[in-house]
């Protein structure tokens, strides 16, 4: 029996970030319709950092986050609609609004350490029927061992799945193999993989990802997210497809869903070198402005403040750091 | 000792293809400059499709193609400047007009299959003094064995390398890794890999080529090439040094180099729907407007043809099969 993977399209959730959460009910309803005429299974939606993400710190939507989700569910025919939820973030009752809408799955997404904080929503979720996947961001800070402990943590919440998210984009496809592999052994649920290619690997991680036995993978039309993008769905499944992976899309739906609808949003995905750089350091797609901010003040180059971060393993939370960091390097610099 | 590998640079050959040969002299001298000042070891430049390509048939070169080798060689500094030249479109006159003007390698590039009509010019090359690479195109279509046959060849005639190139963009990492394990266990010269980006695989494959024994890789700043593009040259130095394979080569320079020139030529690589089927195709990049024009003609999907002529094993030189092809589908579509 041929492979089968599940693709999770999240242009309407990871590709909002690309063109800074603008999306208009309109638009996200004909990217859903396309998707779901091609056989996309499962549509991530809503702001790039998930539900409520919608604010000063994270930037805010233009249109209202509920009328964005009623249009996707108004048009996504077969095809299951899904939210992301970032502890912290997003709140129980933000998903007891969402599945009364009709939202079928949530993603609950903590560091790739932290998994107990998503306990309470994999629970709620569960109980109301949703299925409740579990995703570690910034897994390539930790060894197989440890995003094991924490993957099983979410299994014991309920999760149906679990995730690995590389999102700084830092991941070469051995890393990606060897995460995947050992949570397939280890682990009796379901491993999906979630790429962004600051390292041009987008593609080569995920198919990696997949010969390890992923079972999910993340896409989205043109590679549409943050940083440099996500695994451009159209490109995951001509691969899988031609290595005879199934997938149950119609191929060149999938590749009309991308033409006809991206290059109106009027944004192509690029590797520029703070892209790169961020890849390299592995440090968060977000930590850039703060990084070039400081750069500035400072007098340095924000690809020194970015290295430095991840020299440090910085993280999400921790943004108050690049200035002390800055300063540091500045004053280094004087001293030479 | 740490694995070093040489990238050599083809932003002002293969990426002419992306601005239709228009760089001027001042633009080509001033990348070659950001390439040498990078410490860039080699920098090929010229028509697209090789020293002598510009002509009706492969589009007309903007500037005189001597004016712009000048052009490169004198900002090259340090790096080795070389030419691409396709038997029956470059001569060996070309060959000895380049390296009296100083361009010290030249890969003769010729069909997976042909490396025979390459014989003289490799041979020319190695009297005149020069590097002389043989370069296999579309060797997505053979199998290892067959590419070491047409390998041997290029040796017998004094090749100092050999290179695969996936002209398609059509290889997954598996395909580039065991054809380049293949040739590095049999053949005693150094093994080269030239990467497309129809799949998405231009770094993936190319990581795997190094992992399997490559010793050099080409790349384009930006990724600037024929179909969906080529390697970012920047990307590849990145993931390299990340992972301690070293170039010789800094990495900010190399970024500054894409950055600084790039986006002043106004274009940007895609994988749109037809680079796409190209990829999953297997067909040469220039059928794609044969295919256009055909499909237009007949009320076709453009894919479709390019996907039958992939099943056929279509190759260069055989563009009159497309309205062939295309006849052919058109019928069957009535009758169905």
């Amino acid at each position: 029996m041929a492979k089968k993977i599940r693709i999770i399209d999240t242009t309407l959730r990871d590709g909002s970030h690309a063109i800074r959460h603008t999306y208009s009910p309109e638009q996200a309803g004909k990217i859903a319709a396309a998707l779901a005429k091609a056989g996309a299974p499962t549509i991530e939606c809503g702001h790039g950092d998930g539900i409520s993400g919608s604010s000063c710190q994270y930037g805010f939507m233009k249109y209202d986050e509920y009328e964005v989700l009623q249009a996707v569910l108004d048009n996504a025919g077969d095809a299951k609609v899904g939210i992301l939820l970032l502890p912290g973030i997003g709140t129980v009752e933000d998903l007891k609004r969402a599945h009364e809408m009709g939202a079928g799955l949530v993603r609950v997404a903590t560091h790739v350490t932290e998994a107990d904080v998503g306990e309470q929503h994999i629970k709620m979720a569960r109980e109301l029927g949703m299925e409740a996947i579990g995703f570690l961001m910034m897994s390539h800070m930790e060894p197989p061992e440890k995003i094991l402990e924490q993957a099983k943590k979410f299994e014991s919440y309920g999760a149906s799945a679990v995730y690995m998210a590389d999102s700084a984009g830092a991941m070469v496809p051995d890393d990606a193999a060897a995460r995947v592999s050992y949570l397939k052994e280890h682990l009796s649920l379901p491993v999906g993989f979630h790429a962004h290619n600051n390292l041009g690997l987008a593609i080569g991680n995920s198919l990696a990802a997949v010969n390890a036995g992923a079972d999910y993978i993340d896409g989205t039309l043109r590679g549409l997210g943050a940083g440099a993008g996500n695994a451009p769905h159209e490109v995951l499944t001509a691969v899988f497809h031609k290595l005879g992976i199934e997938t149950g899309e119609d191929l060149y739906a999938i590749m009309d869903a991308a033409e006809d609808n991206i290059p109106e949003l009027g944004v192509q995905m690029i590797i520029d070198k703070y892209a790169l750089s961020i890849g390299y350091a592995g440090v968060y797609s977000s930590f850039f402005l703060h990084a070039k901010r400081a750069a500035d003040r400072y007098g340095l180059d924000a690809r020194d403040i970015l290295i430095e971060l991840g020299r440090l393993r910085t993280v999400g939370g921790q943004e108050d750091m690049i200035l002390d960091v800055a300063y540091r390097l500045a004053q280094q610099k004087k001293e030479k």
